[in-house]
């Protein structure tokens, strides 16, 4: 299967005008791509995550991992990118539509609302099971979800019960953590030139990166890493350190608690639900790691 | 009425320890505060946004008119809190329920996720012609709407339909444009304390500070500005400078064109959407606006 993610562009090339006091000029600036990725599941459409091209089977899987949908690889039969099609999603052969992996370069001339449903901006889940999945109750779900900020009492309730505490002995030494940042920072290639992208990055707990995904969305990054993890078969990650670029919400705890993750550390401030949460759901969470200084704002039985 | 405004607490002191190198000490900390605000029309559950209290009124108004659903205040009867109540949203009188002002320190003892359907955290709006509105179609919009990162294929295209594109002769000196982060930064008081804080703030043609608001979701703080401009009864705002404390996104400049607002400056970088979606919308969009420099991505006619 060919992989999409070679050809995605997280990167766009556009005209611009530079102003320097009253000096103008015209340059080319690169920013960080923005398009829509629609999520299907056996051929529904579930959601529209607006993201940065790349690791878009990544994060199809860490999305419905975060929402409570999806726990182990065993349970994927395949995730791939669909062709652009005339006609809304169908239900053939049981409930499942065809699927075809996308021309490269096809989506070319089109901008990039125009590309949702093109090549490359559609990807469909096939799961093991699917009959045990009840879309009707999914696709509520999801929209109702608050890995976007808009969410229903009832799925936050939801979530808070199906992930439990995390309860562990892991820990770390304070210096693994003020290493990071340095590491993270040296990673990120696209946020270099477009200063537009939020990244994630998974460390084990010797410090070494496993994984940095870098995204206009935070929580699709994070997504990507989860999903990431999920495909490897490494879930849940008991023993492993996730650092955020800037700042940490309620829902990013949240998803990081989906995967099992027990520290969370970020480089800018937590919300207050953020720390609450975190201390529910016996998460370690870091704040305002810069230098050999940090906050903790949960969990700090695991740093010493 | 009562402002419940006035009650909320959009910094939150927590305990936490900071460490210092080897050094680790108790203290306290000021959190930006982040609770779910159930935003209901005539009693029905439309959207739980997760936002910063306080301007709750300007963030379901805001909300309203960004989604394409409310267009001017004298469509509006009524926006106020509700008290909390046992029992689902009901319908009585009509399709109305009883709306009460809540009870200013009730929710002392609750944590943010459980005040969700609490006092101060559910807002319900009454419209003069509730008919007019098809409920099902609006629950159905909002869920799967982009405000939030996640959104359908129909819904990007419905706003863009919805809200034309800005055809003016409006225009502002660059130095106005440069002068405004200053002024954004004095104005920032939560987000000195906390650091956690999107902010995003109105200027008139000549610079002039019309409103601030600030909040844990960029899109709140946008909305509540909206809002405010609805409440007001001064949109759309055709002469108006919106500065955005961080990046933007295409929502951000989907929101922005629902107010009619024709110049979008932000202190950091745009996506590539933003800059696309302002191309076609006739909208300017500045970016890393600092000192005397500026990047124009979009509409640079209205800057000399």
């Amino acid at each position: 299967m060919k992989n999409l993610s070679l050809l995605a562009r997280p990167v766009r090339e556009v005209a611009m005008q530079r102003m320097n006091g009253s000096a103008l000029i015209q340059e080319r600036d690169f920013l960080a791509t923005e398009e829509p990725l629609e999520i299907r599941v056996e051929g529904h459409n579930i959601a529209i995550v607006m993201r940065t091209p790349g690791e878009d089977r990544e994060l199809a899987a860490g999305f419905l991992v975060t929402e409570g949908l999806l726990h182990t690889v065993s349970d994927l039969v395949d995730i791939r990118h669909q062709h652009h099609c005339l006609f809304p999603a169908r239900n053939v052969n049981g409930g499942r539509i065809d699927v075809n992996e996308a021309v490269p370069g096809k989506e070319a001339s089109r901008t990039g609302l125009e590309m949702n449903r093109s090549d490359g901006n559609v990807i469909n889940v096939q799961l093991k099971n699917p009959e045990a999945m009840d879309l009707k109750k999914l696709t509520r779900h999801v929209f109702t979800s608050s890995s976007c900020g808009i969410c229903s009492k009832s799925s936050i309730e939801a979530v808070r019960q199906q992930f439990p505490p995390i309860e562990d002995d892991f820990e770390v030494d304070p210096q693994v953590l003020f290493d990071l940042p340095a590491v993270l920072s040296s990673a990120q290639e696209s946020f270099k030139r477009t200063g537009g992208l939020h990244a994630c990055a998974l460390f084990d707990s010797a410090g070494n990166l496993l994984v940095l995904r870098e995204d206009v969305g935070r929580h699709n990054a994070l997504d990507k890493v989860i999903g990431w993890a999920l495909l490897k078969d490494s879930l849940p990650l008991r023993q492993h350190i996730l650092l955020l670029s800037g700042r940490t919400s309620f829902e990013m705890m949240q998803k990081a608690l989906a995967a099992g993750v027990p520290i969370v550390a970020a480089i800018s401030a937590p919300s207050s639900l953020a720390a609450e949460f975190a201390r529910d759901s016996g998460q370690t969470l870091v704040g305002f790691l810069r230098g050999e200084k940090m906050n903790i704002y949960a969990g700090g039985g695991r740093i010493h």
